[in-house]
Formats: C-alpha cells, structure tokens, sequence
C-alpha cells in the first residue's frame, strides 16, 4: 500500500500506450498533479498543450488485458484559486431553427474560495453579483489504454473512458475501466470544480487540483464500459454519438453487470431497471457524448 | 371555485379538437377518472382503445392562442389493485450491435396495494420473490389540442404535451401547457404507478386511477413547450428523437424561461444553467423521445 | 376510367378525415390544381395558408384498410411563371461547431420557363447571372388520411406520406400509399420546379401546377410505409429524425417487400441488397426527415 | 515520376505516426498490395489482423500540415479469386421495433471472375442461383495520419479518412486528404469487389488486390475532410454518428469548397447547392458513418 507521487513533466493529448511515467502495485494510492484543459498549472504557468493534457500513464503491476481496474477517487483538491469556463451555451444543447443568435463565446474566468468552498464568477455581471456555486469537485478526463495500438484523443471518450466529463466522477466514487494492455496504463486530468450536466456550456469550471486516488486490479472481471460505485448506487457509462447511442451503450453495460454478478435473468433484470434505473446526461458537447445508467444498490439481490 | 368531476363515456386516441365534455372556469378543480393505457378501467372493464385512451377534453373558458395553462397536480388516487409493465427491455435503449437476444416481450400483472404504498409482481422469479417497489404515481400523458386543427395520436407527443411519460408529472407539480385553441382543451390519462427514467421497458406500472387537479389560464404567457414547476425546481420538456434534439427543445425553452422571467441575459443565463442544469431522460421509448431539463429555484433571480 | 378536375376552394394544412371533394372510382384519373407551400396560386392570389395546403382530400370508391393506393403520376405542368426559395443552407444540415454564420434567410423569387423547360433567380448575384437550372418537376407533400383519426400537419410526414419532399415523385413514377381509412382519402399539393437531394435550403422551387395522376386501389396490399415504382427501380421511403431512423424504415420496408413479392428469404434478400442497394436523402429539413431505399428491378428475381 | 511497389511485411489496424515503409516524391506512382478486412492475401494466407489492416504507411517528401494530399486512385485489380461478405442485414439499418428477427450474420464466399468482370455466390440460394454482380472495386480504408499523435482505428473514420467505405473511390476518383503531419503518412486497404450504398450487410465483397495510384502534394490547400473528383462531379465526406452529423460534415465542406475556391458567396453556393446536391450514404455500419455531399462540376462557375 505504497504512496507515490505523481509529477509530470510531460503531459498526453492522446489516451494510448505510451511510456509509464510512475509504476505502482495493486492497492497503491497516488497523489497525482493534474492541469486544466487548457494546460495551466496551479502558478499559472503553461506546462502542457489542449485538448485536455493527461498526467500518467501509471503502469499497474499485473493488470492484463480481460482485467479490470478499480479507481478509488480520493480527496480532489483545489490548488489554483482561479478557473474558467465558456460563457455561452453550446449549439450542440439548442435549437438551430429556433434560438436567437448567442455572442461568440469567450473564456470568463472564475474565483475559487477553497476555505469556503464555492466558486464565484470573478467580474460577474450585474444580475449575478451575488451569485456563487458550491465546489463539487471532479475528474473531466481519466481512462486507460485502448487496444489495437490506438491512442485516442483526450477531446473524446470510449470504452476505456477519456474525456467524459461526469460529475458523478467525484470524491468518494469508485471508477471502473477495462484493462486493454498489460499494465493497464491509466490516465487522468481535466479537473472540474464544479460543472452541471451535460457541461453544456463547453467546460466546467476548469482547473488545477491535486487528486488522490488508489488502483486496484480485479482480475479476471471482463468489462465492456467504464462502471462506477458510490455508497449509495452502481453506475455504468456509454460514450458515443448522439445520445441515444451513448444511452444504449450504458444501458447494455448495466444489463450486463445486473445479469452477470447479481443472479438475475434478463426478465427479473428488465423488471428491476424498468421501474428503478436513473439516467444523468454526463456531456452533450464533445465529439462523444456520454451518458451515465444508474441503479441503486438497495434494489439489487 | 367550482369542484368538477369527469367520469367519461368516450376516450380519444388522438389529442385534438374534439367537442369538449367538461367546460371549466379558470381556477377550477377537477377529479377526472382514467383508464389505463390499453383502455380498462378499475373494475378490469375495457372502455377505451390503445394506445393510451384520453379523458377529455376539457374546455377552460377563457383560455385563447398566447395563453398558457397552469395545471396543478394534486392527489393521484390509485382506484384499481392491478396494473401491469412489459417485461424486457426495449430495443431503443439497447446496443443492436451487443446485446444478446432478448426473450420476446409479454405483458405482466403487478399487484398495487394503496394502503401500503407499494407494487410488486403478480407472479415474480424466484430472484424477486421479496421485491417490490413504491407508488409513485404520475401521468403519462396528458396535454392541450395543438393548432392547424392537428389531432395527434396519444402514443406520441409534441409542443402541446402528450404521451412524454415523465415521472416528474406527480402530485404536486405544477405543469404548463401552451394553449394553441380556444379553451385550451386539455386531456388526460396513462396514469403510472411507478416508472423508472426512459420508461425502458415500454411503460411504466400501467393502471386506472382518478386525478385531482385544478387549471389556471395565465393570459398571455406564451410558451414553447411543455414546463412544470416544484416547490424546489423548474421545469421545461422537449419530445422529439433522437434524445439530442429533445434535450435541444428542453434547453432552449429553458433559456427563454429564464431570460424573459428572471431578468438574465443570455450569458449570465448560460453561467447559471452551465453550472447547475439537470436533465431527466423522460422516455426513450415512443415515437418522440422525452427529455427534462431542470434548474433549482434558488439558483435563478 | 373518368376524367375528373379538382378545383379545390378549401385547401388543408392536415392530412386527415376530412370531408372528401371529389371520389372517383379505382383507375380513374384526375387533373388537380395545386397551389404554393405558401398558399399562392398561379395568378398570385393567396388562397390558402402554410404549411403546404392540400387539394382534396379524394374518396377512391373501395379502398377499404388494408388496401393500397397505386397512385400513376402523370404530368406536373407549371401553371405559374414564377416560384421561391430560400436562399441559405438550412442550420440542420451545417455543422454548429463549425459554420461561419450564415445571413438570415430570405425568399428568392424565380422565373420559370415551361417552354424551354428552365427555371433561373429572378434578381441573381453577379457570379449566377448565366445560370439556370432544368425543370424536373416533383410532389412535395402527398398522401392518404392516418389511422385513429390523426390529422397530421403538412409540414411534416410519416407512414401515411405528407411532407417527404422527394424528388423521385415526379412523372412517370407510381406511388403507393398504406389505406388506413375507407376511401383512402387522398390529398396532394407542394409542387417543385426543381430540388436538390435534402432540400437543404429548405425548399424546392415552390410554385402553383396542375398535376395528373390516375389511382388504382390494390385490394389486399398491406404496406407499411409509401412505395414507388419506375421502370428502372423500385423504393421505399422512410421518414423520421434522425436521418438514421428514416433509413430504418425504409429499409425494413424494402426487406418486407422483396421478401413478400419476390420469392427471397431474409438472407437472399440481404445478399442482393448489400451489394445493389442505393439510399436517396430526400429532406433533412422538415420535422421527420425522409430517405429512398431504391433497388434496381432488373436485380430481382 | 518513380514507379514504386509497396509489399508490405507488416500491416496496421490503426491510421497514425508509424514508421514509413515507402518515401515517395509528389507525383509519384505506387503499385500496392492489399490484403482483406480479415488480414488474408491472395494466397488465402493471414498475413494481418482484422479490423482492415493497412498497407503502408508512404512518407510523401514535402507534405506538411496545412497541405492536401490528391490520390489519384488507378486500377484496383483482382488479385484472388474468392471474396466474403457477411449474409444478413446489419441491425443498423432496420427498425428494432418492427423486424422480424433474422439468422445469426455468417461468412459466406464469393466467387471474382476478374476476366468478365463479375462476381457471384460460391454457393447460392436457390432463387439466386443464375444471380451475379458486376466487379466495380473501390478502396473501403484509406487515409492519412491524424494529428495530437493520434492511432485511429481502421475500424472508424474520421476527418483523416479511415473506414469510410464508399463506392465513389473507386479507378479513376481523385481523392483528398488533409495532411496533419510531416510527410503525410498514406495508408490504404479494404479493397472491396462490389458494395451497395451503406455496406448494409456490414461488407463489401471482401478481397485482396493490387492499388495502382498516385500521390502528389498541393501544397497551402487547407482541407478539413476527406474530397474528391471525378470527371463529372466534386464531392465531400463526412464521417460521424448519427448520420445526420456526418451529412453536416460534408455539407459543411462542401459550402467551403464552393466560397473558397469558386467564387461565390454563401447565399450564391446555397442557391446551387440547394437545387442540385447529390447525397450518397456511403457506410451505416462502422462505428463513424459516411456520407458523400456531391455537386455536378458544370453547375460550378
């Protein structure tokens, strides 16, 4: 159960099998640095080009390919005291025949208040002068190496995760990912301070941050999408275009993992999604959107 | 305020402008009796065709193109002790490429028990023996007759309501509706005693059951698309395939709402939604696709 | 096989069970005045309002449900010396990411030619001001009243026709149509000089005509979706959003047919039309899009 | 204008910055050897992995991001005598909700009689028994590396080409790829021996073959898709899911094409691009999709 750090001099656009830059085993928590979207550190220097730099790959002593990981995310903590975010909504959540023109958008830049955890626009307009929201801090953008040799850009997501930007990837949350080369390779950046479903205004509230996280390897266990775990609720992720397919593809994971590990059929497991299953529209704004399937644990044998 | 009460003799298959059966003052309340959505009535009688036969319409007097309707949902009384769901999922919300063969579908009788506020199968697997679920009654659909004299068939829905089976629609919410006739001319019915997010199995707990709701006419407020309001958040519904173009409808009504009623501009609207939106995934299983998209009161001006 | 003129004085906005204006025995022919989408006519006047106002409806004296309507589209003679367009892209079919914004759309006129066959802007840019373009006449908007007693608005389309804007209905094609009503109840309307695959700009060339076509009833023909026929090919048409769906439709229909009337199982069926098939994009501008799923005769048993 | 072979020991399941194993000069001429979807030669030996592996890639001197890559693609000859193709209909392409269900997809064999130029089942149903094809080959997989360092899978497509599967790149098509990187890194293979619209059995005729084409660089031409040209017509690709996305992809193109190199502005190119766009679906089945936008080069001033 070793602690390691994580500090990267180079930082990924590409989710792939490139070289570890930290090996841990089984059980092990890193503290990993990570930078915005953008590529900025906590001083405000530019330590890494976009979309999304990733810090890692960490290699994960005996994962193959047909394992899974398990990441505990552990405390995300603040370490700039500025983020951004877009200002207008994305065309990709409007109407086109419908909407008045929006202004072109721009960068807006925000306060975090980690002592007091909240966020606050920092030159707000008149009407949200007073206006804050909490920090509810999580990972955009985590996820292992893809098979085939592929190495994925961190603007996008698929089965091995990427770019999701999911606010249910939070501390406390227990992240799932399909192991496609030995060792795993896992990924992460694009904190998010906070960010409302779909991130349909094209980012959260971007920062740096400091994430602490443990892996562990579930051998044997053969998934097909990232899965996620919270006290209260199991969770499966689809990522793809448009959202119908994002939504089969969780929905499908989930059917999968109800009928595999918890001992019901297809028609017990179709009662139990059809009346109890909740759905979060992760994101509506990159080239794959992303879809959670949640079930709570309570309804499950 | 005058108490109605509507015990139909015919049900309508479409929502459109049909002779009226109740006319109303703005204000009034109604306890309307429904049938279930293959058209049996609590006593097991079958009164009504499928899809989803309609009580109504009825007329508010007053109520003219440019209004919209305030209806208050209040108690959704379960009057029949059997309802029934499909029993797998449907192929809308599953990876056609993936997924293994599902049985065929078939109808299944649940057992409702009022008193105790719960649902369970009739007859259930072994694995769901001790399962069951609780009652939370809500309207599958339910709407106003739209313009070009349209009647719109209630397995669907559109700008005027209809069959959008959202769970949100339950005691307590105030829903809206764009009136687009004279009298508005409202219907409703496809009461659910419970249903999950996207009604993936094809319906929610289908059964018979008498609401009690009153209607507004708010003069002059013209609206988009369906919206609701809770004592914690509101609301607002597009319906169209895929989901993307619902989610569209459904935030871009919600960007209206909140720059015409709470005196943001489009940018300070974006921040706002941006960070603290919520979407529902209503149902993915009609014609048209159902989404919800959701803002907290506290957050708005 | 009578001559009949329509000349309609009420023209519909929906395709339903209205009152028929004329009926005609199976195989009859009629010469039908058809005015703009916009409600103009050859002289000008406007007698009729948008969205796409229909002449008839048509009683066919035997068509029962069940039934199909074998309508032989004969010439599509120009009535008017000029028509209109929109003059940008439609917004469905830029990419919102990445468009530079387009002006706001106006109407264009036209000058159609019918002696030589050629239709060209009335006020052209500097860079068009040698060009025209062939008139190749088409239906915009046919079909026969719905089921349940829908009156669906003709800015859109579905099983029973409507709004489908394929440039394959024109002279010499044979369409078929699903009866879902006893006497069919045909109407027609929405003539274009000319248009391009899509209907990208968000019309055709709109214009007044006058259009012959005979209807034969096909007793016990169940189809599902609109069909047509020319000496070269047979096609379905699907129509939904996403274009996907459309494609959907009209394939499962193609499948149906060949399968049904040709003698080839699922999988001889499939052979010949994964290597033959070809898809036409008929609108992606209205409500439900439209896709041709055509196949050579001459590849069919 | 050196005449190269290209034999590759090594073939690529991904598009991306591997190592070249040809240097070519702009202008140049290659003769390459392709291998099917499933990785077999001529000889029916496994020489690759599926999906698609690549020939290549061929460094061409001089090609820097920024610049176009014009393959002029010659004969595509038959080099074995058997093809593949799958034996029934893609779910994509049929409604879920309306299908009868069909067999489980197999390989089956085709017989290529490269002399009379046709194709036919090596063992037919009996209803195809005296049914063949003709041999019109086109190259299913091609393009270039993507930038960020990506390794794209030769299963999809994107805006550097890959799995695009159109019949249009076929002998005599000259296409055009964006280069993204230094020496523009080509990659080719999938040789298909027929293919209807859509590969809608999820297959061309699958086979070996020999590429004849050549490559020159234009040097400053900013392209963002995949484009092409024939002697007749200009086109465009888009490569996403739904298929409506990729329509915008290549209308999008093709808007640019036409007000950047012909001369007219936005509202003149919608005028022509309106009344006389071709739409082709090239693929619904690969995880991208493809759809061609085509325009007639003598409506182009």
């Amino acid at each position: 159960m070793t602690l390691h750090h994580l500090r990267p001099e180079l930082f990924w656009n590409t989710i792939g099998s490139h070289r570890p830059v930290l090996t841990i085993a089984s059980g092990d928590t890193v503290v990993a640095e990570t930078i915005d979207a953008h590529g900025f550190d906590a001083t405000g220097r530019q330590r890494g080009m976009r979309p999304n730099p990733m810090s890692g790959p960490v290699f994960i002593a005996g994962a193959e390919p047909g394992d899974c990981l398990l990441v505990r995310i552990g405390e995300i903590r603040m370490t700039s005291t500025t983020g951004w975010t877009y200002d207008v909504l994305s065309p990709t959540v409007l109407d086109p025949q419908a909407v008045p023109r929006l202004p072109e958008r721009r960068k807006t830049s925000w306060l975090i208040d980690a002592a007091n955890n909240r966020a606050r626009l920092a030159e707000p307009p008149v009407a949200l002068a007073e206006w804050s929201v909490p920090i509810e801090a999580m990972i955009g953008c985590f996820g292992v190496a893809p098979d085939l040799g592929q190495a994925i850009s961190t603007a996008t997501s698929g089965r091995h995760g990427g770019n999701m930007d999911y606010r249910g990837f939070r501390a406390g949350t227990e992240a799932m990912f399909p192991v496609a080369v030995p060792g795993g390779l896992f990924f992460l950046g694009d904190v998010h301070a906070q960010q409302g479903d779909g991130e349909i205004v094209g980012t959260g509230i971007e920062t740096a941050a400091e994430v602490n996280f443990s892996i562990e390897v579930i051998k044997g266990r053969k998934i097909g999408w990232p899965r996620g775990r919270t006290a209260e609720e199991i969770f499966t992720i689809g990522n793809a275009r448009p959202l119908d397919q994002a939504l089969q593809h969780a929905t499908t994971e989930m059917l999968d993992w109800i009928t595999t590990e918890h001992g019901l059929d297809a028609v017990a497991a179709s009662h139990v999604m059809g009346q109890l299953v909740r759905y979060d529209v992760a994101n509506v704004f990159n080239p794959a959107y992303s879809v959670a399937c949640r079930m709570p644990r309570s309804a499950l044998p």
